[in-house]
């Protein structure tokens, strides 16, 4: 089983500046996490972090055949892209939507998600944990094979 | 430690009907899945259902003192409570909402959660194990004593 | 073949003030007048006032098994609820929506409707007679199991 | 006693194509039934589909002098039709608004209705059935002369 | 001569958490503040705090026949209850809207009120006093049967 | 201590016409009224009727250094004016809004208020006693150095 | 020189009912009233009434070649046709838009004129005396060859 | 018989500049034709421009006794001012609001007219003559005390 | 094969005037090439002109049996009429949608387009060709039967 | 003759997957009919796909100098960016853009269309065919060097 | 060569107040700093200061003849004022707008601007520099003639 | 002291097409006044054009550590890019905008900034001096660390 992470624009920032506001946490360190994460669930991981919307595209295509299944952090591509969106539909990969901290307490405008639509499910606010939650999540459903569930 | 979990409008009916579609699991099993889980990381349970708003926001309220954290699925009142939100705001206990399924692939309506911003994270989409994660971050955090962490 | 009327805000207050205005029908006589119907129509009635949202939504819930289909009329609550929408659409039994007037000749904040969209058909502007054209229509369509009508 | 009954654009079409989604119920059907309660009701019926809105605006004016009242679907125009609105507001005839299906259960730009308004009732989702009620609620409130009922 | 007061949800909290931020004054301290000045007004008092929309809907209708007027802070049901604002048009009591601080100054969804066309007058901003100006009023106009001032 | 009394556009018309429905009272007896209380509460009033959106933003900052609190009623320059709210925020002195009738009953522009934010309290509907409330409270305010309450 | 009249849904109705409200003139006695003052300008006329958006249009287009300018009261069609602004765009003759009432103290609805921005001016609210004025600053306008006046 | 005569903001620059767009007629001249017109009319007028919209609600206020109707081109402030339709209702005198070009063909924000509203008419796109065209109006109706006509 | 061609209101003053905008080519002529196109496809064309919504409404249904395939340029109609959109979905017929010009590179309220969803395709800008294009396709999809295409 | 094709992102995945739905037609199909048309008429194509809106302006630009006009598929760009408009109106090469599907049939964020305004046609909803058609009609453009044309 | 510069609202207050939040520059040294600079450029300056937008419509229209250009900061008029636009537009000197602060980094309200599209250019967030740049800006295109530079 | 040069998508066709609109300044001028104004203030310039959003904001991210501050031409990125708007914020390092011409006398969509708000201040509309002063100003700032200045 194979898993390709996806890291958006801004995100490869993270733990090199003010480790006061967002901790000393780094990418690095992320993917660190998932991988060893991954080697206990028995996934193979592949990761790319990059602000480019069109990298971000090709890299959830290039998943189609090489991967089971997504867990992307669009980060402010979430707000403001259908290319994404397109992309994971596209694929028809199961994703998972990851965002380290809690856009429904921001700015108005990060209120509007166009990609988590096309996701089967979204974690937000719980920093290096929320990929970890999202790896597991999305290997566990693809053993058991179960689409997403509607409210109940 | 202890957490209150609440279930809002509707969610006692899980199970209980078309297990073709929404499974069959019910809500008593959910809460039996998180009073184990919740006895692994040494947690205290209690759990509520209510289909009215004011019981919600009761229930919130006498969390203070008696728990130290709130799982809520606050369901079609995500959409509706300011009630709710205050609440939540008013008691300061870390909380975390779950939805069972990704109400960002639902009606429009559905794409506002007033709640949502009066909490530390949000899972979305994973039907009963988004409890379960919501328990473990809950618990994880209290015990840490970690704030909310800003989108990096 | 049983069937469960919900009357919902301030319906109580029918026929007891200004009955220059509002008549001199009483909640009581329409229930009566709908009692009486339904033995005509072999059809068994259970009547609920509330005010209370939540109380609404558990005798929706609590129609499940007990009846066959509900008349509603949500009152206020029509413009306001996702909680009765929800629990409509989830108890799946057949609904018709009544109002005593016609909202569209009221205030703007009455156009919008949320919860007629989970009912089969909406009677507006009748009065006591549009609970007595709901009950004859649910029970002419459990009757004969017709589902609902598009638009020709 | 004299009623108009109008049917807006492609009501015409009614019965003649897709039978097993809109039933086999024809307009000329519906306007026989309409005859026969009419009978029972000693009201006399006139009866036209247009699919222009002037056409149906030359109709409502029409029924000033001719009609005590009149009972319409205006189908599409319900979302765009200020003149019918306008003409039924002028001649001043008890009319109730009749949906086949319930639009509030459809597309959103059909939660717009410009004629509801200038109705003292609307009944949607009954099929055939809704004109026999519109002309017995008409016939009642003809005889009795009450006015429209505002929300208890 | 007898007056109402409702307390909205969350209420109930004052002064009890935060008495930095809040200060340290109780929703018993605002009732008993009430009484003492209703006594030198010669008003009779009865106090009501709860969470529900609902029970606040009962109160308001309760008060028909045993209240002359009602002073009511509707906190988060401000902004979205329909019930409410038609339960004080309903009992056709005078009534008067109290906030403790002033929502023009908070977020964007609080300066939506719903309920404050309902109501004769607002005060906002004002703390305990905003109480007993409210009350002060209210015994005024009750004693001089003054009704509504329109805008000079 | 010194308190600014500002009426804004079109009260100076108060009491000169219509007395059958503005009542009798005129701005020189409501200012009479003010500087009255204003002796009981040890207040030096100065008072400015302008129809001039200007001349009002001169007045507010003529006040900084001569004056310890405002009242304002900015009248129809509340749904239009930022510049009276930079004003009132320039000079930093605290304020109060007094509206003579209750705007959420009337027409919907009158619904946004773009000065209220500017202010530490709002009364609105009680006509002249609008005034001498706002007085009072800035009075005892300006006395105990008592901030803006938040909402409990 | 001549000119066309176009009188727009339901303005044939004038005269014939509630004449305590609408006054007694006809729209014969308008389309008389034109004749004569068109007879005073030496202008000749051709009016016509129409209840159809399609006949409006075939009657504006009909003008080309034939007539020398237009006056329209569009009625209803001023909100919702796009077709009316686009045929008296492609004639390119000089129009003038009457309403017989103030379309700016009705409905909100009416606020929005489609019709307008391809006249050359617009007079509303002086009944039939609206219609005078079109002709008279048609004509004068046809005579001195004078395009439309910028706003100064 | 009296009638005051209002210039908004910008128009004393009338004919002082670029002619070959705007013409040659001055403020001045404008005003020497309503005189002339309003001799032949027995209407005294008096005239005034102001570039505030405080100056211009003060001539409104100054009308009431001295004057019988008011002809009025609010110009920029007929989309941005609340006080001017307040001073217009206060006065409570007829009121016709006249544009000397049509603002339905110029930029979005000039399509919302606040003070029209408060007006009995409105003239616009007709130059000068908008201006002649009111007075007659004004005059004739002082004369035969006729009030507003509603739409036919 | 029978093709029905629909040309919306207005489309019939094309080429007969502004030749040096609009071009020369007539209706005329563009229906004389859709006939010679058709010959050469094995196409019998029916063509009709009209500018009202009902007519075009009537030709739609008129199709049904005697025709296979709809080519509709609905002008103006394009953006107001709900009743073109349901008659061309009730008659089910392929529909193609064709505009002379780019309503994209025009006025905003030509960016909302009712109609064309109900259609298979569109195609705009492209004069006369666009009807020949329409035409071709029409024909080759009744040819193959192919149904419309999702976004690759 | 030199045109530059332009395919937008997710469209390199046309034909690769689900065959049933989206047919078996590959980009590198479509590329080969183009080239196969073009050298019909005469035409040099350069085809280029890209995920990247950067990449796509890019290509726009390039095509400045080294092609005479541009076929785009902008997919989901044709929604979010302005930077494909201006390139387009910068370069000021006739452009015709191609839609495979009809985004008006779709969902309501794919009805805004921020490309199309600086393109002189649209073609949507005929798959390959679509391309070939905006080829044709960019060459047969070209040759006849003939500007957009203005609705008729 | 002679500039006006306008001050808006409540900017003679600046230096005044506060100067450890907006420093210790106030209006006066600002006039001092550009006259200073003005003489180095060989430009004469007035400058005035204005709460009311009246008074600055006034200046405006007083440049015309006696100015050739203008440096302007409408302050809070930016926000809600059409006259000065008007003003800017109709007396056709080139004009800049300057902004203390960066008005996009503020509340909402503030990031509309009715008085910019009126200028040639804008310069926000440089403080007293601001004013300095405008002035040179405005100096070196006067002298060399140069019209507004479109986007490139 | 380093500063980094970013110009955003299509600013590398300036003064290459349409001189005679755009002027003949080419990018590589503007950058070349850029360094020599550079050398005059001691700063040393890095520059860079794209028309990738993500190309953008890597080179944002790139100036940390190695630049002082951001002079930035978004183009159109300015109205669609959330990316850039928190690569600034992150990077945290002082940035100023520059738009060649005057975004607010453009379209409308042209008035919304996403990237304004992350930047110390705003210059638009004065084609390449823009670029200079931004220079100067970001020169000035990083020399005295002066922080954003606040409204006067």
């Amino acid at each position: 089983m194979k898993v390709l992470v996806l890291h958006g624009p801004n995100l490869n920032l993270l733990g090199t500046r003010e480790p006061e506001i967002y901790g000393t946490t780094t990418l690095t360190e992320i993917d660190a996490a998932l991988a060893s994460r991954g080697r206990d669930l028995g996934v193979e991981l592949e990761s790319l972090q990059s602000n480019s919307e069109g990298a971000l595209v090709d890299a959830i295509q290039g998943a189609q055949g090489s991967a089971d299944g997504i867990v992307i952090n669009p980060a402010a591509y979430s707000h403001t892209s259908v290319a994404i969106r397109d992309a994971l539909k596209a694929v028809g990969l199961p994703a998972v939507e990851v965002h380290l901290s809690n856009p429904a307490a921001r700015e108005e405008f990060r209120h509007i998600d166009l990609v988590a639509g096309a996701c089967q499910g979204v974690i937000a606010g719980f920093g290096r944990d929320g990929y970890l939650i999202a790896l597991e999540q999305l290997a566990s459903r693809l053993k058991s094979r179960v689409g997403p569930i509607p409210e109940g």
